[in-house]
């Protein structure tokens, strides 16, 4: 994949881990992630959750890089348990071993000693359990985790693409995300996004088509999308979203507020 | 796919809709169909959201079923606006061309009827809009919905396997979901699922790690999993997640209960 300067960046999200996939818990880094990025004017094209498994994960970041991401994501599967599989995956789906990366050695050297002030660990040195979770795909950096002991890892590609891995819990995704965004600033844009919300007259989808086929044809730049509250809701009226991206802030709002100003006029002719 | 009568049936979720990509809502309805296709013993092996395209959509069902899924359940997509795209999108990746189905159609006017006697909609009749939600690919069954306008579309395969599309909106795929149970009655068993879990005496997942390994090897059956709360968190500790899945209640507690004993032995022991 080569990353082209121009146009919105494709991202997908990889979430790790069998807890999602039995509906124990909602995918929550996927919600935070995916609005960040859009927010910042990414595209995200895909979210997957797979199993703890080397064979599951390997495929879905090969499927990733494959449908030409320039950033993938992937949360969860760091730690130092036997089910955290991300880097020995990643390290099969980027064909490049795996080896204690020195400076990630001493952030998981220095987290264990500060848990341990904190009475929290035993102070057992570098067992084999710890030695994993700072060892990196060759050619990775490590990303400092404030919260947790598990560095994030990122890997750039040749052709300007980049694999981020994230630790699965929220609190230490969202430390490590974080950290993340200044190492990506060539990749991750910081565009504005601008939306505005209207209530159709109506609760019926059908009737609204030709309306949102015309605005869709008029501002292609546009996203509009309707969303039907569903029939057994207490208020049935469809909700219109209209949403720009653009790199001021002005420039969204000018777009999302001239095809607003059309939808009305259009909708007022009937 | 063949559908074996033996060992558990492999599902797919498929998310269809863009606010899913965007952050804007978390998929609540994956979290709904994983749980419960879990507790009846049904792997979910992966849930893959992606835009309202016919490309993404096409691709993600091919890709679920050449993974040999038995079954691959949709969400969203199947409503009157052109960004509903799933029937269409079906029937590409299974190469059926759509056809209005009489039943559907049936299901269709009978539920704008309804209403418009609720005097939610105007009595416009077959409109192209309304058309296209009981064109289904050739071959399908309708599923009633119960809330809204759109069916639910039941495909099955030769050798077994079945594609299930059900309504985003969250109570009418719920809705729909249950009419479809007893339609695939030979394909989603009916497994127990039991579960234990049990908080470990240290915050360091690390130091867990011998002990896991070795209940993995002795208890291939169970699932066992820790979970890290995070060091960030209020309560540190480890917990240990026990689970397994068989034909009756009994034969699912004896064996996760067996495994928590061997686990509390393991534990006592150091």
């Amino acid at each position: 994949v080569r990353v082209e300067k121009t146009g919105p960046i494709h991202v997908e999200l990889i979430s790790i881990g069998r807890e999602i996939l039995r509906g124990n818990i909602p995918d929550s880094n996927a919600v935070h992630l995916a609005g960040h990025l859009s927010r910042r004017g990414a595209l995200v094209h895909r979210i997957t959750a797979v199993d703890d498994s080397d064979r599951a994960i390997t495929s879905a970041i090969t499927e990733a890089l494959e449908r030409e991401s320039h950033l993938v994501v992937t949360t969860g599967g760091l730690g130092p348990t036997a089910d955290d599989r991300t880097l020995g995956a990643l390290a099969d789906a980027l064909k490049r071993p795996l080896a204690v990366h020195p400076h990630a050695r001493e952030m998981v050297e220095s987290a264990y000693r500060r848990l341990h002030e904190r009475g929290l660990v035993a102070l057992e040195g570098m067992t084999a359990a710890r030695q994993k979770i700072c060892s990196l795909p060759i050619g990775s950096e490590p990303v400092p985790n404030a919260v947790g002991t598990a560095p994030g890892v990122l890997v750039r590609l040749p052709g300007g693409a980049a694999v981020l891995c994230l630790p699965g819990v929220p609190e230490e995704m969202r430390a490590v995300f974080d950290a993340a965004i200044p190492m990506l600033k060539d990749l991750i844009p910081n565009a504005h996004v601008a939306r505005r919300e209207v209530e159709a007259p109506t609760a019926d989808e059908s009737a609204l088509r030709p309306l949102l086929d015309r605005m869709s044809e008029e501002f292609p730049a546009v996203w509009v999308k309707s969303h039907a509250p569903g029939f057994g809701s207490e208020n049935v009226l469809i909700r219109v979203t209209l949403e720009a991206s653009a790199r001021t802030r002005q420039e969204a709002e000018t777009m999302v507020e001239g095809a607003l100003r059309r939808l009305l006029a259009l909708a007022a002719r009937g």
